[in-house]
């Protein structure tokens, strides 16, 4: 019997996926280490606002250090503070359309933040690892739903999902080369939602563009029409169809990882984190209407080249493995969502810092691998 | 018209490739900063011995830094000391047995070196590469002889090759999205021979794989015995099938990618530097033998799972478009490297150390993608 885990690292903590996990982490009695360099997040004097709502939450602490993964001297110092069990590696830049702008600064702080993490995790000999992955490796499919070994690399035309690809391929290496490693890569279909307090959601801090946040906005009145490019797909409705999955449910299956990395020396696996079910963009478009009770008017555009039309995953690897499978429905995505944004219309910034109106939101990305971050 | 170029930066210049490229560089009256960290050359009091060598042959001096490309400060200093009009970035480690050992290092040195380079070449707005890229890329050839559209990134099963491919893709990432950068990829098939002169040449400080070095071994009397894996593959005489190219030529398709970015604004680009020209394994030990007018005694040992029967390049673009083609023949390979090897028995290392002996030398390399750097 290998001794039970405790103290469990978390980069990119203050995130969205971060600190909705963190939550989870605590109510299952870990003890979480939690760094964010506040790129995608929001800091009140040095400590993170989301990470506060965790501890609201929670009735719990997190330990937390502003720290970029970049700065090797003050990772090493973390590292020597604790006796850390594992690793959750969630910090990454991820604005799709921005990394095709800025690659160099994508590749530098995703692949050398990695590599600098996995470096000192060896130094102090912590080698268990959960990687924050994304169904953006997948490229187009070439198959649905799909499962873990669907091939990986072909047509990844973003920098964002390049990166993803590139890390999980050093993982496998390093795992490969040398025993200790024990890795899993989680790859996320689309997480939405919010936890159910309505304390903590997504609050981005670049332009996005994942569609809930966009419906959200013409939910609210913030913006006044919904474009969706596509609908003569061949889907249920022509318009394109995304795996959307509960971020709550995305945080326990962070919890069963955990377990099996605890369990098993499984030196790299990859899992997809999807709920299995492929949901159009008119679908969720309809549920968001009756969780929030406001009528959310929308174009038809013609299709944009190089857009995906279909991607949801193939769980049964995870459901096997894992024994994880996502609980919550489409309903609870919507009205998760639309608590956290009627709660915090701005956000974790403060009531007085709006931001600007805009006439439209489009919702190209729900089926565009190019612009999808997750 | 544009300005003339003038000042080149060469990384990892005191290696192989980089030294007999620098010769062809003086020779073309272009004045060289060279840098290397001497992992895989020697040096002398901190200056490189193969490029004494070259200001030996040249009768004209490069100007040669120590340093690391991870020592972000020591190269914006040397950034800041000259006015570079290009750079040519040979530095990597490039020992394809060790990148599987030791894939973090790989991972570290490559990727953060080029992320380094890049970065201190916007600074200072030279945005002005010929990137050293390889054959490995394409990995198992889908067709033969491999055209520059040739899938890649597909099968690259060693980590060596995964750095160049990873680095490739970031290239074309930084020329799409900025216009500044003016980069070719040279993707070199496989360099053997030495300056004709006998003063340079390959010297591995590493375990080496490639199958020249080992040839001239058996030649020399230090090995018995070369082993050949693979005599049953549907090639000419059964043996594995590489295209072998006379460094030399690889120094002049450097100097006609020069001249093509000098004129062009190509902002990315790739080029395969070969013959175009396939040899079996028995082909250049035939062709050694009469070199160097030694009998190399050989096994012919079973296939090994992994290894590419044949792999040669079409040379079509490079000789449209950079007007240049391979003149050096197989013979004059097998002569020239048999020149540099009797003249520098211990390579650039002083005599009194000796290499040690082992009984046989393998070729499996020469039809291995596995163990082949080039």
């Amino acid at each position: 019997m290998r001794p039970q885990w405790k103290t469990i690292f978390v980069s990119g903590g203050a995130g969205y996926i971060g600190s909705h996990c963190i939550v989870e982490l605590l109510q299952q009695d870990f003890e979480v280490i939690a760094v964010d360099n506040f790129i995608n997040s929001v800091d009140e004097n040095g400590d993170a606002i989301s990470l506060k709502r965790v501890r609201q939450i929670t009735g719990k602490d997190v330990k937390f250090y502003q720290c970029d993964l970049l700065d090797t001297e003050k990772l090493d110092y973390i590292f020597s503070q604790h006796s850390i069990d594992c690793v959750i590696h969630f910090a990454a830049m991820k604005a799709v359309g921005e990394s095709m702008k800025v690659p160099l600064l994508y590749y530098q702080n995703n692949l050398i933040g990695a590599i600098n993490l996995l470096k000192v995790m060896k130094k102090y000999k912590c080698q268990q690892l959960i990687f924050s992955s994304s169904c953006t490796v997948y490229g187009n499919p070439k198959f649905l739903p799909i499962t873990e070994d669907h091939p990986v690399g072909d047509e990844i035309t973003n920098v964002y999902g390049k990166t993803k690809h590139f890390i999980e391929e050093m993982l496998k290496d390093v795992s490969t080369a040398e025993e200790e490693w024990n890795i899993i890569c989680l790859r996320y279909f689309n997480p939405v939602g919010a936890h159910p307090s309505g304390l903590i959601g997504e609050d981005p801090t670049k332009p996005f563009t994942n569609l809930m946040p966009f419906i959200s906005q013409v939910a609210s009145g913030k913006k006044n029409v919904l474009t969706i490019f596509g609908g003569d797909y061949e889907t249920v409705d022509g318009t394109g169809v995304r795996d959307y999955i509960h971020i709550m449910d995305l945080a326990s299956g962070h919890i069963a990882a955990l377990r099996k990395l605890e369990a098993e020396h499984l030196k790299w696996k990859v899992y997809n984190l999807g709920t299995g079910r492929g949901i159009s963009v008119l679908e969720l478009v309809k549920a968001f209407e009756e969780a929030s009770e406001k009528k959310i008017p929308y174009t038809i555009e013609a299709r944009r080249e190089g857009d995906i039309y279909a991607m949801y995953a193939n769980t049964d690897l995870a459901r096997k493995e894992l024994n994880w499978k996502a609980q919550y429905t489409l309903k609870q995505m919507c009205e998760d969502f639309w608590r956290w944004q009627t709660m915090n219309p701005n956000g974790y910034k403060p009531n007085d810092q709006t931001s600007s109106n805009s006439s439209s939101a489009t919702a190209s990305q729900q089926n565009n691998h190019k612009t999808n971050g997750h």
